[in-house]
């Protein structure tokens, strides 16, 4: 099987996450056929993603600079954190445009069984830049945007403790029915939340 | 966005079939997280792909050679032929072992609302090896192996008129309930398609 580029190619693909064996073959196929500047252009960039993407030394996003772009940004404010799970998230909240401070990258949530603890998320780090240094502005708010879900709530229990002694306000984005969602349709857990975390109007 | 390696390649896995943009951006992440060894596989794979496949000659099935595997097998039956839609069907059906004959694949089916006509696929090709040649082995039987759905069952039957005068018996693969399926849980077209087909036993 190693010399039909064909199998080669969808083993490698189905090595993706999310890519099983008939996707794999559906995409190997595919690209066997596609524009030659494209397959060109994706190996290319397969590469590149490598060569030239790092974690930033401040809040630990994908970077292609060792302090990324919105650590460096001095118009945001960085008296407030918004600690998240994954890049991705990150990206979602930029994209909703809800928030005008800084990040703070885990790069996963807490899970025992996977063999996920603290040691292996970015708290040192987060820790670090927590303490307040002289001459720079001390972080006053911490909202963590970690998602409602099992690992999600377990982390941010975890860093409400460990960020308690640092005499920080913590708090935690809001769940509940999604804006724009029916109530009939809602899940339990959603609406059960919903209904604890009701505020005063 | 064209100098930030994370956006290209997710634009660039985003233009595959089935992969949207939130899968694209996931895999990206996942590619910049990766070992180098398989970035540089899955590249060169890509790469290779493109290079070194190529349409056989005799039934038009992606192949490394311009006679693929299976139309230089002397051992394979070459009296009876399998029309398939793509590849993945040749596959499917090899995978099965139910068949010792040689394929044709015709690169699609019959689809007049996405511009697919006869002349877009290789039935040119077939009307060609359908016809005797002195010294070789004429093929006696056609199976049309094309999916039970509106475009394949328009492209069955348009190849069953096109083949009938070469006086070659044509035969169609049989539709129905799946086996092992359950009655009470099959659609309705399938149960129709089941009833309508249904053999003496």
């Amino acid at each position: 099987m190693a010399d039909d580029p064909l199998a080669r190619l969808t083993a490698l693909l189905g090595r993706l996450p999310g890519i099983g064996e008939k996707t794999a073959l559906r995409l190997a196929l595919w690209l066997a056929k596609a524009d030659p500047s494209l397959r060109a252009g994706l190996s290319d960039a397969i590469l590149a993603v490598g060569k030239s993407l790092r974690a930033c030394s401040v809040c630990c996003d994908i970077s292609t600079t060792s302090v990324c772009k919105i650590c460096s940004d001095q118009r945001r404010d960085s008296k407030i954190l918004c600690i998240v799970a994954q890049p991705q998230d990150r990206m979602a909240i930029e994209k909703s445009a809800a928030f005008r401070g800084r990040y703070h990258v885990l790069g996963g949530l807490l899970d025992p069984l996977a063999g996920v603890g603290p040691a292996q998320l970015s708290t040192g780090v987060l820790l670090e830049r927590l303490r307040a240094v002289p001459g720079q502005d001390p972080i006053e708010e911490a909202i963590i945007a970690t998602s409602p879900s099992i690992n999600g709530d377990a982390t941010a229990l975890y860093l409400a403790r460990l960020l308690e002694p640092l005499g920080i306000t913590v708090s935690r984005i809001a769940s509940g029915i999604a804006v724009g969602g029916e109530l009939e349709f809602a899940d339990a857990t959603s609406l059960h939340r919903a209904i604890d975390d009701r505020r005063p109007m």
